[in-house]
């Protein structure tokens, strides 16, 4: 589905709307993306997305591809949003975030676009890890690191540096696409690096497919989190030195104990560095 | 606002929503933000943050305090939720990340909650970081960094062990809470610090108010940063070494370049390594 002839755009003006439709659910789908999948004409996306928004969908072409189709996906958005068309290129989470948005880019850039030919607009959405985040309690109230463990476009040397620097730094850690059935060890060696840095019981939050059908919520820490299921639906989120579990979730305290009561609001007297 | 006699629940059953409305327009809320918002009978938040959602207010208590009120805030909401009522806590973006959703569990904590008195539902939205890559382009595509610069509830020396260990692991780094009127140095040691490391054409995006009145959207670079608006509504978003400007737009590529030829969709052969 590529065209080697230079594209020019033709009336009616095109537009390229890259959505980004949340976890899964329509709840929590914004209203800006909901209105982009109701208005476009085509929807492309991969194929386990198209179902998810199917029910929004009614009368529209539907183009739906298969997972690693992503080059193939994001050029026929382009050049059907070239010819006229109004295009929306569906991801879930954040369509910015890991998603179809950057490759999109990619092949603009490609196809010669100066940024008038076609309106393009990114609809951001709630990523993996807020939705995930939510559900295990306050993970992320303090500064974080987000890691895709998929090393098939970055070289395992990169990632693992990346690991190594946010352990030592003391950021919570997200790892989207953490394991898939030919893509094991990863996530093996993510947990030896951590475990090197971070106390053995560091609370790790396992979540499958969240807000969808199948979703699945596990508490576990850096000791034994491998062994409960993780597979390339999950995110995994890992608590800093502060993460603690109030209640059965997992909660990062921002830091208001050191300087208030938090039984009563007041400022602790600073005595001590007075 | 606190209560030293340890609260045990009333009928009817109280529950609390913490709630993040996302970035700021109506639009960019998810479906259940919305529903939270309308559902409950009481919204608390800063000031500045119920002004934002007033339209989808009616006919209920507001309870708006100021900005360092976050205590008191979160004080009221739970011992509302306990006296049987429906509270909505609100931050904007994603109530979990730098918002009220962990301190909301550490006075449940407070009150000895133990997962069971009253409902308690954190309700995820599109945060900032993502709105203001949606707006600069794709420049969240790998691997990033969230850091506040606010140094009120954390040290500043692990702020600068965690932007340095992010400048030097290549992450793209996501700042929040970049400057203050009272607080000016923050963000010129940390630009001195990924100065160090990145290259001083590194594109830089600054994104003051995204998808609020008053938005503005500046894509500048390591050096230049320092010289435009930057203050308590804005977000920067600081590119790896793979960032680049397409068509006036921030795009991080995922490296699909190294394996595919974009044009064509076709793979590389790998005749160099074979
Ligand atoms: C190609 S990335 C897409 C990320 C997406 N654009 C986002 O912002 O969430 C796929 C990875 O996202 C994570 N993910 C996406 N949706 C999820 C969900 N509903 N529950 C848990 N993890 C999810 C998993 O880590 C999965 O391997
Ligand atoms: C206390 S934090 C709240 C973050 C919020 N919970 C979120 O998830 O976006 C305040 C900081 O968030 C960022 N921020 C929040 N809303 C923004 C917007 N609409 N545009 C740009 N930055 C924003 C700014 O960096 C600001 O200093």
């Amino acid at each position: 589905m590529s065209n080697n002839a230079p594209l020019t755009p033709e009336s009616p003006r095109g537009s390229l709307l890259l959505v980004g439709f949340g976890p899964g659910s329509e709840e929590h789908l914004t209203h800006r993306a909901k209105w982009a999948i109701e208005h476009a004409e085509i929807i492309i996306g991969y194929r386990t997305y198209i179902d998810l928004v199917r029910p929004l969908i009614q009368n529209k072409t539907i183009i739906q591809t298969g997972m690693t189709e992503e080059i193939e996906r994001a050029s026929q958005a382009v050049d059907l949003a070239f010819s006229g068309k109004t295009v929306a290129l569906v991801s879930s989470g954040d369509v910015g975030i890991y998603g179809m948005a950057g490759l999109a880019y990619e092949v603009l850039a490609d196809r010669g676009y100066t940024g008038t030919e076609i309106d393009v607009e990114v609809i951001p959405g709630v990523t993996a890890l807020s939705a995930c985040a939510s559900i295990l309690g306050a993970p992320l109230m303090h500064d974080f690191a987000s890691i895709s463990l998929s090393d098939l476009l970055t070289p395992w040397e990169v990632i693992r540096k990346r690991l190594r620097a946010a352990a030592e730094a003391d950021f919570v850690i997200a790892l989207y696409n953490p394991k898939s059935s030919k893509r094991v060890r990863q996530i093996e060696e993510a947990r030896e690096i951590m475990m090197e840095v971070r106390d053995h019981d560091t609370p790790v939050g396992i979540v499958k497919s969240a807000m969808r059908e199948g979703e699945n919520i596990v508490i576990s820490n850096l000791s034994e989190m491998l062994t409960h299921p993780i597979g390339m639906l999950t995110t995994i989120l890992v608590g800093n030195s502060q993460t603690r579990i109030i209640a059965g979730k997992m909660v990062t305290p921002r830091g208001y104990q050191k300087k208030y009561n938090i039984h009563t609001g007041d400022r602790l007297t600073k005595s001590k560095t007075l």
